[in-house]
């Protein structure tokens, strides 16, 4: 299973929520990353853990100020990108030029969407994976898989038969060991998490609960 | 073949070309439609032509000041519309949003893209058809099946693979009977058109030219 | 003062609304209008009623699929527009364009706005009025005037400041004569309002309510 | 007067050209500052140089994947941020969220716009300065205090007529000393530039010409 810490724009330590996630990394089988802000990413990335950007914009170099530019995620340390978190959504097109501008850059991709059909278009642009995350439950910490079980397996589904090397996560709500045993019982390769370790008191602890299972 | 005339804001009679695209939709096996601008819907309709919105948003009815409402637009005589025109890109989310709400409201819904992956993730969203349009081809007059083949064949391939009861259209430079021949090989199932119509000195001419050889 | 009943996309009989705000017009001093959607416009300004667009876009005829068109909407019979909208919100680029396209085609403008910062700002933008709406106030039946009239005086300041030309109108929560009196004695010119009329049991009798005062 | 070299996402080497900055800001009594990527904040801070952000977004602390939090960029050691650049449009109601979030985090502010009626809105939400920058002419080299000098001249009148605090700079094509006197004589008080150092074979002459007039 593959774990993403997402920061969002959350008043964390970065660098302490960033080794926590490597440090846990190397105790379970399951992957670990972080995702900070686009700011941070450099030092999160020297700590060793595996880091992600949030959000890049479909461009390349040139005339674009206060875009996000997946060449400087990349050479900034970062290995991949979330796409169209619901809390960046994107056009269509964009979502397009955006895992095109990430695999120039060697980044990999997750697009999110919110429900199945989406998650079959997102599966279609060919990213690396896709993310279901249903809205309403963002940050709600009643985990889609059990909210909504349905809309995971029908994701699960949906990407299969649009493309069947597109992997799925589920986001929304995870917390636990639990939830993430769920989420991989549900035929997913992995789930996204923010305010559940983010938030925690006790990051690492969190950290440790979630990939206990695994 | 099904030909679909887009009026844009074109400086054009909107009336005049209704009436053109109801007269030789009488005089042919191919079904031709013309979307004009919200505002002449329901006065184009009148004309008895088949009519389509440019445009509907993903609403419901409610506080949403200045969109454009499915059930207004069907209310109003049309019977279908095109979503995420090139000249009015939409989110994601939002083109999902829109589909649906065009579903509810009974209308056909096209779902516009620029190249083939975008046009397996529309396809993947379930409207009635998709159309490819590469966006440097629109207002050319260089009709996208000449220009560019292939994108109109892999789009064709790449709306089959997601869902094979989604039909494809081609746009982009159409506006000879020739473009429309050659659509027709290339395997979509119609056109759009805008000012190879809208555009001409005359309409009616322009129209008869381009169901010729159906 | 002016009373702009706004139906947005609301379930409503607009032409049942443009009638009674066309007769209720003619039993006061005060000057009243509708705002229906795009769509409804020609038949709603064939009731006679003055008759004002939800929007319209920053364009000129030309490819712009799904646009409204200023000069569409006056052809239609309405004489004004709202721009930027709380539930339309456009960039600060196209609030200048769509003033300047409804000037272009003879149409009063009342730019909305949320507090007297932007009020300042698009009093600036040169429209015939501005409107003050708190957003957190709209559809609550809670008016501007009652539950904050800091903002609305605050407001009156700012347009003057920067434009005494430009009149202030007051939004969000009206609903009654006694807040169109609350809002002429805070220095507004007029009120925007919408449920308040558009779902009320017997819109011609909330229209008589709130003209009652004048 | 202000110089301000906004570095875009032009493939150019962030670290050399601040160290140019700074270096050339220790020759003369303008105030030299550079823009970078918001990535690349903290390496060019520490050079010593005054560093800007392209942009920030109208947003607290939370949960706004994706997004530019002005407090991070002043953490990183940025000491204002553009806002509006018209490679970076916003909401009016954004741009002023922008300001505030800026202003929260003790960053000063530019906003950026299009012509004297935008300026004269920027203004009216309070920013530090405004820049008027025509669109047509950013990345040309003919600086708008030649092509187009009334432009500026309005811009400066328009600001002070709202608030004779906010400052006014002049951007687009900016590349000369002389361009900068000439900016000087219209009554700004500084420039934006952009691949008139940044693309320059030799950053540092770029910066010494430009500053020699001062």
């Amino acid at each position: 299973m593959f774990v993403l810490v997402n920061l969002k724009t959350y008043p964390c330590d970065p660098l302490e929520i960033a080794t926590a996630v490597r440090d846990v990394d190397e105790t379970t089988d399951a992957r670990l990353a972080v995702a900070p802000q686009a700011i941070h990413i450099e030092r999160v990335a020297e700590t060793g853990v595996e880091t992600w950007a949030q959000h890049v914009d479909p461009i390349e170099h040139g005339s674009n100020t206060g875009h996000t530019l997946a060449e400087s995620v990349a050479d900034a340390g970062a290995v991949g990108t979330l796409v169209n978190h619901s809390e960046r959504r994107l056009k269509l097109a964009d979502i397009d030029g955006a895992v095109r501008a990430a695999e120039r850059a060697d980044l990999e991709t997750v697009v999110c969407a919110n429900n199945p059909e989406q998650i079959g278009a997102g599966a279609a642009l060919g990213p690396d994976a896709v993310a279901v995350e249903p809205p309403e439950l963002i940050g709600t910490g009643t985990p889609v898989s059990q909210a909504d079980p349905g809309v995971v397996e029908n994701a699960v589904v949906a990407a299969e038969n649009v493309d069947d090397d597109v992997s799925v996560l589920c986001g929304a709500g995870i917390s636990t060991g639990e939830d993430v045993t769920a989420a991989d019982d549900l035929g997913t390769e992995g789930v996204l998490l923010a305010s559940g370790v983010a938030k925690a008191d006790n990051p690492r602890a969190a950290l440790d609960d979630l990939v206990e299972p695994l």
